[in-house]
């Protein structure tokens, strides 16, 4: 069978199907954010990520300090979502020979500096040759106290769906470059011109883990009922979270947060922005619930937006336009194994 | 710089140097087999390993299941060479157009056999296509008793050097496998002759870890003052081990052990085969030392053997031929970075 056919969470499911585990201190194991062990009263969360050039990446236009500094991101982006703090990094790659130590050494300052300031440290990692493409692993792991860990599995019916910052900004970042790469082919001394959609780019090439959001939550004493990050796209989230909460859920178009930028660009390329805010994928925002109690907690909190509700699983998973209608949500989002 | 002049372990010296740690639970980072985090009265061992297609496996000759279950087993090595045991793995894979479900689920399945064997539960991961060959990233999780865990840096003067099982035997399995994949080309129904060499196939197909000499050593209440495991060659760990506890040390050569088939493939191929033994590398066997005192212990463990004893750092690391010559050790191991 070819395995496009199953798509990532397909084949991760038919190969994980039926593991037993074993150890006492294996509380959660494939299927969240993070995989999460006990010792004693504190829980380490574990989750990785594989970067491989040609498919996550693209060295054209990826610098490799940012690319170090993404790759290191998007692990941590993973701690937070189950409502952890980073802690350790492992860092495994794998080196073609067209890059020379200072290239390497570009690549983990940008690791460097993102475990500086997320206060994380880089404990070990493998490195070798590759004949290939930069291949990049990075594990991370992060503490937790196990009565607040959030999973996406905790939502229920009424339970507020909110999230964090902006979406759609990283899809059109790609789009920006993408289109700034074929424009400069063949062309001596091109410059890629940004002018006014600099906040694309960076949301592209610099992303940031929702550190804050995490913080702001523990602060106004809210423990979310699911939470996860925005790496795939909105919509194919939500449905995780619905689908493992056994709910439904509406969502509101008018309620979406986008950037103007987002909007602009979106204009310019003939793309409905609302598409890329669903399933654009790479905003490593957080989208979490809240019981509807709730509600004047989360209102008030900077940076994060109420954008629907969960409902019973036989209404599905929509969203509604701004005139009303229902569209069904669809799983669109970036799919790596296409 | 080229990447090949620093070597492996030249090139991670370089890129984590000065590198702090702020977390009070990193005990140890970088430079060992495993770093390990504090949790309590519990550490956890973590390691890595990245395998690449046509660096470290040729799928011409090695089954996926094979493959699958080496590169669990190369991980559970790392955490047994700090006396710990290993709990956990998240398995990261990168997928080429030309696998199947099928192919995946194959190599899946001896992951899942090493798991089941070693008590090792299976956690997470991430899947995407790669453009080139497989690539798996492999994390470990163990768990170790803070006052048993065993470093690279404890060895002391007069320690007895042991080392369990016997070498070369991998290299030699590769040597074989090599030789038969020439004789292959271009014959139909080509058959590959192992007769009488079976032992050397499985040490470079089907490695296994030595849980078994972690226990025996508990059993006998032996306590190693610094230990490893032989994945580069012993020669190159020998050095590790006193360089990093600031010692010398002199090995014996008629005390190497060396199986019966190792010698005869060395032979027909006109390799000394006390330098497969040296720099062969994949051996997954268990390199230690122990004080002077516990010799009536360790003299009576089945598949341990002592091969030398440290000694003050100014004599060097030197071998001891059968006719009392000293040759320098050099680590000549594999450097997967050539």
């Amino acid at each position: 069978m070819e395995i496009s056919q199953l798509g990532e969470f397909g084949l991760i499911d038919r190969l994980t199907q039926g593991l037993p585990t074993v150890n006492p201190s294996t509380i959660r194991g494939v299927g969240d954010d993070c995989a999460v062990i006990r010792n004693h009263d504190t829980d380490m969360l574990v989750t990785t990520d594989l970067l491989l050039e040609g498919v996550h990446f693209d060295l054209t236009y990826v610098p490799l300090k940012h690319l170090g500094y993404k790759s290191a991101i998007v692990n941590f982006s993973d701690v937070y979502a189950m409502n952890g703090t980073p802690k350790q990094i492992t860092v495994s790659l794998g080196i073609s020979k067209r890059f020379t130590v200072e290239h390497i050494e570009e690549l983990y300052s940008g690791i460097r500096l993102a475990c500086e300031i997320y206060g994380v440290d880089l404990v070990g990692g493998d490195t070798t040759s590759s004949r290939q493409g930069l291949v990049i692993s990075i594990t991370c792991i992060g503490e937790a106290d196990p009565d607040k860990i959030v999973t996406r599995s905790g939502a229920k019916d009424t339970d507020l769906i909110c999230v964090s910052g902006d979406l759609g900004a990283a899809y059109m970042g790609l789009q920006l470059l993408e289109r700034e790469k074929v424009a400069s082919v063949g062309q001596k001394d091109f410059e890629p011109n940004f002018a006014g959609k600099e906040y694309l780019v960076e949301r592209q090439l610099k992303p940031e883990a929702r550190k804050d959001i995490v913080r702001e939550l523990a602060q106004a004493g809210i423990v979310p009922t699911a939470m996860m990050d925005v790496s795939d796209g909105l919509s194919s989230e939500l449905m995780h979270i619905c689908n493992d909460s056994g709910v439904g859920c509406r969502v509101f178009e008018e309620r979406i947060p986008i950037d103007y930028q987002t909007a602009i660009m979106a204009e310019e390329i003939d793309m409905n922005v609302i598409t890329a805010a669903l399933n654009g994928g790479e905003d490593y925002e957080l989208l979490f619930t809240v019981p509807l109690h709730s509600h004047d907690k989360v209102k008030d909190l900077p940076g994060v937006k109420v954008i629907g509700h969960i409902t019973k699983p036989e209404l599905g998973c929509a969203m509604v336009t701004r005139d009303g209608a229902e569209i069904p949500l669809q799983a669109q989002g970036w799919n790596p194994l296409k």
